[in-house]
Order: structure tokens, then sequence, then C-alpha cells
């Protein structure tokens, strides 16, 4: 019997165990956004550490505590596993299936709140620890654990709790906390993340709302110079017109454009889902929509909200107004970059009065394509799954990852257990076991591949 | 015992049995908004007339019926009373002192819905009929009554019913809804009102919300379609870039200017009470603050709804959006016109997507304050009122005068019982009994005068 065979059969004949164990983290409702069941969660997730021979510390942040666990391996090389313990909140409870925190199984799938996002990504590495260390009485490598309880919330004490211990963290790679394939069951290699600047922009033009009647040709108007103000922005063309917002931003390379190439054309899946005619800027598909989507700097307003806003009509001349704004950023932008440049853009067109509040960022972060731990977390993953990796430059979306690459140093890959239906921040969480398997499976195999390098 | 001595006596002693008459009118919930208590109003207003010996019709409307009165007078001349018998919601209910729906006397002063705006007008002058009839067994002149039970959801049947009925309506002149003191308790003559153009601008730009990571550069978003179009629509100097937008508007004359010089100026008051730093157009204040606020043309976002408006942060791209946008107008313009204007515009500018529904509107109406009648009105407040009345050229607000000055081609003046602190479409509603019984005398002086000439 090959040692993955035993390896493979161990998880196998411990997989209902392991769901167990993934069952009782599901049940602890640990929501960032409502401070709950975070502090019994991080003591849970450090339990289970322990259980494997781990070093647990349960660290204090400004926030919510983060496990941090170590244990060592045959070889000096370190592996971190980055993870999240904390969840969104499950409403709208309506439209669950079964309750969110209790983990129910049907159909191949197990349903709960957090159980894919992220809960499942630590049992499905711990049941790969469990395989590996049955099978050789330790572990291929050094391995680390930092798993957060504020990733839902913008992670937003992680990145100086990295800074703080970056030695502690020390290590030679990393594996994000997700991964997973895409709608064909081809497995996904995300290499980076944009950064992200979000800000609500707010003006008080007036004490009380007046009648328009008498206001109206007298009055500063707040609903007014947040309209202006916004417009100033960002033009029909989609450039944004902040003073030097670009002179950072590192255009797509040719081997983005090659890896992009490969990858299958969203475009008609995208219209037909969201019901949209037509891209901005003009782009079609392919390769080109996937750059614009992914690779560049972004500034969209995700609220406005001023003065009446129901049925009918009321003549009033609001007092106050704002609009929440989501600028993703993209290598070499930061979030402090973008603030300094967005206060000294409206001084300059005259919007002293706009004030500026900073709800949270990340800056982006990128791994190499080439980096040797990448083309071996790739490479593990052509025995468990039927079709190779596609390898994806950047993900549009946000996360902490910059922290680990600046502060430690790191190329990060992913591995997980992700697909598209297992809708993620909605109803009916769920994950699918086949995937489950396949993604400790895979872990196992990165964590012994990287023993032996 | 002069004739006017003997009606004020009348007005005197039988002063409690016509607020008693008040009181059950402001039983009455007659909510236009809420179609509430329309037809029974209607009905009692009917009564009240028919007891004065007037021919009355409850006429049907493709809203609320209207009351129509008429009681032939000593002479042909006919004077024409306009007031409605519908109020506005009572709600925030909690920061009523005493019941909406109970008229409470109190300081003084009455509180109720609505028995300020208009019902107090209705009983007041019908206190004074009552005294002319008991004094001469006839009224001086013709009287009608034209009593509408929408002008709070902005008499959106009226104009058609009085262009329908121009004949039957007939009259040489008319008083006005309101009237009343300012804030030192110097009466008031407003000699016209701005009309009105109320729409909702809005726009979808795919079916569903999107992530913004996602869709951020990618997908067109509502919010900032809207906000593009709005900021073409007048720039931060307070000019309407609506083409050809000006061309129907007549500036104020040398007239309204030497009217508004008389007035005091409200500067200082607005700033205070509204803590306002600066007026727009950097106008201070005197005359001419008071053309700008009243005299020339607005368009004031009244409401902005898009996307995320609670606290915290959410990375959201908004399907949806929408505006509420008033423009205020002057003579003479229309609001068709502006309905016109404003679609080509959009139209023009590339923004065929965003939806333009129309909310209701007013044309602009105006009464020259030369006018004879005017100036009896004016006249025969000088024994009932201290001071001499002002006359303002124009409101800044709304109404639906401009139906009468087309259609019936009556000069029209104002008389009423108002007073800064009546709290009308706000919690505690009321009226001055003082202030009360000078609009009853004045109106009795203004009918008594009016037979005469």
């Amino acid at each position: 019997m090959s040692s993955f065979e035993q390896i493979d059969k161990y998880m196998e004949d411990h997989f209902d165990e392991n769901i167990e164990e993934l069952s009782k983290l599901v049940a602890i409702p640990s929501i960032a956004a409502q401070k709950t069941g975070q502090e019994e969660c991080a003591e849970f997730v450090g339990e289970m550490l322990k259980q494997r021979g781990f070093e647990v510390e349960i660290m204090p942040t400004a926030g919510a505590p983060v496990v941090y666990g170590e244990r060592k391996g045959k070889t000096d090389k370190t592996l971190l596993f980055y993870n999240h313990y904390d969840v969104q909140p499950a409403e709208p409870l309506e439209l669950w299936e079964s309750p969110p925190f209790e983990a129910t199984r049907r159909n191949g799938k197990v349903y709960g709140r957090g159980i894919s996002d992220d809960k499942a990504h630590i049992t499905s590495r711990l049941l790969a620890i469990d395989a590996l260390l049955d099978a050789d009485g330790e572990l291929p490598c050094n391995v680390k654990f930092v798993v957060e309880g504020e990733e839902e919330i913008g992670s937003v004490n992680l990145p100086d709790f990295v800074k703080d211990n970056a030695e502690k963290l020390a290590a030679d790679a990393c594996i994000w906390e997700f991964g997973g394939v895409d709608h064909r069951d081809v497995p996904l290699q995300y290499l980076g993340l944009r950064g992200i600047c979000y800000v609500e922009l707010s003006v008080e033009t007036a004490s009380i709302d007046a009648h328009s009647g008498l206001g109206g040709s007298i009055f500063p108007n707040a609903a007014w110079r947040l309209v202006w103000a916004l417009s100033t922005l960002k033009d029909q063309d989609e450039r944004i017109l902040i003073d030097d917002y670009y002179e950072n931003v590192l255009p797509p390379t040719e081997r983005d454009m090659e890896l992009l190439r490969k990858l299958p054309d969203p475009a008609e899946e995208y219209k037909s889902r969201y019901n949209i005619k037509e891209f901005v800027k003009g782009v079609k598909g392919g390769a080109e929509l996937l750059a614009q989507e992914t690779l560049e700097p972004t500034c969209t307003i995700c609220g406005l909200t001023s003065g009446y806003q129901m049925a009918g009509s009321k003549t009033v001349l609001p007092a106050k107004a704002s609009a929440k704004v989501d600028f993703r950023l993209v290598p070499n932008q930061t979030p402090e970059e973008t603030l300094t440049k967005l206060r000294a853009h409206l001084d300059k067109h005259g919007f002293e009065d706009i004030q500026m509040e900073y709800m949270g960022g990340e800056a982006p972060g990128r791994t190499d394509p080439d980096d040797p731990f990448v083309q071996l977390v790739v490479k593990a993953a052509e025995e468990v799954y039927e079709d190779p990796m596609d390898l994806i430059p950047t993900s549009g979306g946000s996360g902490p990852n910059h922290a680990f690459i600046e502060y430690v140093g790191v190329p990060i890959a992913t591995s997980g257990v992700g697909y598209p239906g297992n809708q993620v921040h909605a109803p009916n969480e769920n994950i699918r076991l086949d995937l489950y398997m396949k993604g400790a499976r895979h872990i196992a195999r990165i964590l012994k591949a990287y023993g032996e390098t």
C-alpha cells in the first residue's frame, strides 16, 4: 500500500468523526458582526489543535482573540495555515431549510452558517493532519495555524497582529483560508486579492431639514453637495479623477494575460445571472473582461442616502446626505494613499464640507504564479482532481493576505473545499462532501510534498 | 353703534359656539394621504354652509369630493373663497401634547391636526358670515365657496375641476385658503405662489445587487448612473443646466423689489433656526435674499436612495437608485414644460436609462399688487391689525391658485388666522384665538367693503 493509499483510507475511515467535530464547530454561533460566541469558538479551535499535539495560544487583540498553534515536523520547513473561526450573521433566518447552527447533512452536502466560510476549511485541514500523524507519527514539516475571529468584519485587527508577531509566525509558505473548484469542478488557484479602502462620505448643511418651497433657492442642500462631490470622483468612462490616483498601479503583465486567456469566459453567465445588457467601458468578455474585473482599481458607490425616500412626494430640502464608497486597490496601492489623495481631491474641488470616515481597508497582495510553492500546490492537486488547476492572477475580492506577504514574507497559495453553489454569506450555506474529502486529500499531499522539498 | 361694532360684538358673543363647531370639524380625521374621513368631512362642511343658507353641492372628482356652496348677496359682485377640508397625517403621535383630533384649548390657543391648515380658516370665515347675516339679513355680495379635499396631496384633481366648472365658479375676486401675520404680528398679503414639478428619477442597471469585489469594474452601477445624471442638472453656482430652462422665466420687476425692500430681512432668523453658515450664490440678506428665495426657479434634490444605507460597511454594487427632485416654477414656467425639457436633457446627455416619473405639479400664479381688490383687502385690514399689511410678491411655496387665475380669471388675495408658531404639518398644530378673531373681523370687513364697491 502506497503512503497516500494509507492516508486516504485513514481519512475515509475517520470521516464521520471528523464531520462530527465540524458539526460542533458550526454549533458555536461565532458571529463577528454581532460579537457572539467568539471566545467560545476560539477555545474550541484551540482544543482541536491541542488534540493534534499543537502548542496553542489564545492571543488577545483589540477585538476577538487569534488562535495560534504550532507543531514541529520532520524538517525545518514551516507551512502556515491562515483560517478564521468567525462567520457571517445567519439572517434572514426564514430562508434556511435547516437551522443555521445545526450542521445538517442531506444529498451529499452539509448545511450550516459558516460551514464553507470558513469552518470546514479548518476541519478538513485537521483531517489531513490526523491522517499524516497516523501514518508517520509526525508531520512532514513544521505547521503553524493562525485562526482569527474577525475576517467577516474586515480583519480589522489582523494586520497589526501579524506585524507584532512576525517572528512567532515566521514561515516559508502559507495556505490561505479558502480554495476550491469552479462551476465545471476545475480546481482554482487564486494568486492574490485586491486591496480595499472603504469610506463613508457625509455632509451636513443645516441642523434640520427645510421646506423646499422656502429653502430651495437659498439654503445649501446636503444632497446636492454630495452629488456634486461624488461626480468629481469618477467620470462616465470609469476613470477615477483623483490626482495621481493611478501612479502606483501596476498594469497587468503578459504573464497575467496568459493565465487569464486560459480561463473560461464568464461574460454570458454574468449577463444572465445579473440581467446586465453590457459591461462598462465596452468590454465584451474573455481575458479582457477578467483583467478589467480583477486587475484594475475601482471606485464603487455602495450606498446613497438623503432626505425623503418613501413612496410619493415630500417637498423637503435635506440637511444631511451620505454615501458609502468602496475603492478596490491593486498593487502597489494602499488604503492610506487612497485616503490622503481622496481628502486632497475633495479639498481641492471645494468640498471641505464633505466629511470622510474610514470604515476599514486592506492593501492588495499577490504571489508570483511561478513561485515554487505555488507550483508545488498545483502539482499536488493533480492526483486529487480530474483537471489541472487553473491559475487566477488575483481575486477581485479583498482579504488580509497582504499582511502575511509583507510582514512574514511568505508566498501564499489556495486550497480548499469551496464550489460556486456553497451560498457563502447567504442562507443555506453548504459544503459538498466529495469536495471536502478532495480538499483534505490535497492538503495531505501539499504537506507531504512540502516536507520533502 | 356703528355697523362694525355690532358685527364685532356678534362675533364675540357667538365665539364659543363657533369654536365648538371648529372642534367638531377637527374631530373628523380627514387625512388625504391616508384617504380617511374625506366623505364625512365633505358632508360636514356642506352642512355648515347649508346652515348659513348656502346652496350646496358635494361634487365628485377623480379623488376626494369638492364642497361647492353659493349664496346670493345684496349686489351682483361675487367673492369666491378657496379652502380645503383635508389635513396632513398626525404622525409622529407621541410628540402631541393633546390628542390631535380633539381640539384642545390652552393658553389662548387651540391645538389640533389641521386646525390652522385649513379648518380654522373655514370656520372663522363662517363666523364673519354669521355676523353679517345677523346684522343685515343678507350678505353684502354674492359668496361662493370651493372647499377641496386633496390640497395636502398636491390638489391633484383641482385644476381639472376648476377648468370643468369655470362657469359655475364665475366670480370677480377670490380670497385664498390662508393668510395671517409674521413674527412681529404684522399682517401679510401674499400675492402669489410658485409652481412646482415633482419627479422621481430612477435607474435599474441589473436585476440584483452584485458584490463590489466582483462587479466594481465591469458592471454598470445604478448609484453612479444616478449621480452622473443629477450632476448634469444643476451646477455648483445653482444654475439649472437644462437647455432653454430659463426662456419663459419673468425676472423680478422693479415693483417686486420695491415691495421686498419694505419687508424685514429674514437672514439672521433663517441662519439661527436652521444653523446655516451662508446662503447659496453668496446672497447676504434683505430684498436680494427674498427675491432669490421666492422669485427664482429651483431644482431641489428632496431625497436620494440606493444600495446599503445602514451602519458600517457592506461591499455591494447597487442595481437600483432613485432621487426625488422638486422644481419650483415662476411665471411663465409650467410643469409640462419642465417635464419635456428634463426628458430631452437626460436623453441628450446619454441618460436614456434614467426613468422619470411625474409625481405631481402646479403652474405658478401671481396677482398684481396694484389690483383694486388687493388694495381693498389691504385697506380692510387697517382697522383690525395694529400695523398695515406687508405685501409679498409671491410665496416660495406652491398651490393651485393658477387654476383660479387662468380659468376663473380672478385676482386672489390672502386673509387668515396664521402665525409663524402654528406648527403647520407638525405635531401640536395650533391657532391663536386672538388672531382667529382678527381673521374673522378682517373677512367681515372685506365682504362689506366688496359689496359696497
